[in-house]
């Protein structure tokens, strides 16, 4: 079973969507430990709530990334929880060289927009002043270039007339839901071949 | 009906989808001259073959834009036409303030991409070295900013295992025709209002 380690800033309503994926067998994994940079995200309590230990190792003082010191400490934990892939569900600090050397492509992230469309902080936002007509999420490994790994899985939704941020955040949130946990089963199932930037997903 | 202008440098497939719409009776619209800054375009051939009046305008020394001798002539051109809107079809010459004014807010474009995703040349073949999961094609007013105009409409298309440069542009390109033909329509029936950067499409 693949041991997943989830690092979470905020709500986690993707880490709340892959644990419901394990619980109900549709993912073969499970998750040894869940990190917060804050003390009172709601992902913290949630996976206590699911009997997943949850932990919350302090960031220090940079606000975009974590300090040396700190990101060598959330390596350590993963690696004392023996992750092997390192999900990041709404982490909001960019992860330095130390931390990407330590699980170089063993690390996930999701982008609530059609990268490279939209990267960086408020993609919903982005898209709809934009006046896109689609945009959607992007499953990707994580690299040192933001939001610009290679492509995992990409999904698709509509912005539609009279859109808020808040509705379409809506919309591509359940699409995230659904190709996180997809990406995670492929990964699990040793089907993902990373070839430059292109991921190419074998048949089982 | 509508009176339509179109600029072509090479193929014209999106002018030869135009022409079926309208000779159908799906476009309410009239071609009344096609532009070419190359002689021997396909564009031109197949706009004589449906009576439609064609004609190669050099476009000077410049490469990527009109020279502005050159560019008044187009503008003229199209004037004497009696051209209400401008379609680019791929017309691979950036058109400088003279024709954007001449024709502002009245220009269209199609793009083989989800901008603001992989503006530019060669838009396919950017979008397989990415290794993007879902590409498409954009369907634009023409501003000053490249490949950057109010989006009138958008058409989704995956990347499947296996594609070439020219499988991936066969199936743009028949989203191009659907969506362009649309796009024209939808002006042509006074549905299009723009605001900002956002394209409001009206009910009929």
């Amino acid at each position: 079973m693949l041991k997943l380690g989830v690092l979470a800033s905020d709500r986690g309503s993707n880490l709340e969507a892959i644990i419901q994926n394990i619980e109900s067998g549709r993912l073969s994994a499970e998750i040894r430990v869940v990190i917060s940079d804050h003390p009172d995200a709601q992902a913290l309590e949630r996976a206590r709530q699911y009997g997943i230990e949850a932990i919350y190792l302090p960031p220090g003082s940079h606000k975009t990334n974590l300090d040396p010191k700190a990101e060598e400490g959330y390596v350590t934990c993963l690696q004392e929880h023996q992750v092997e892939l390192v999900i990041l569900a709404g982490f909001m600090r960019i992860l330095m060289n130390h931390f990407l050397i330590s699980f170089q492509g063993r690390i996930m992230n999701i982008h609530p927009a059609l990268l490279p469309s939209f990267s960086g902080l408020e993609a919903q936002k982005q898209a709809l002043k934009y006046g896109a007509k689609y945009t959607g999420c992007t499953v990707h490994f994580v690299t040192d270039e933001i939001d610009g790994g290679p492509i995992i899985t990409q999904a698709v939704v509509p912005v539609l007339p009279g859109d808020t941020v808040e509705s379409l955040s809506e919309r591509i949130l359940k699409e995230e839901h659904r190709i996180y946990a997809e990406a995670i089963r492929l990964y699990s199932e040793g089907r993902l071949k990373v070839e430059g930037r292109q991921v190419i997903i074998n048949d089982k």
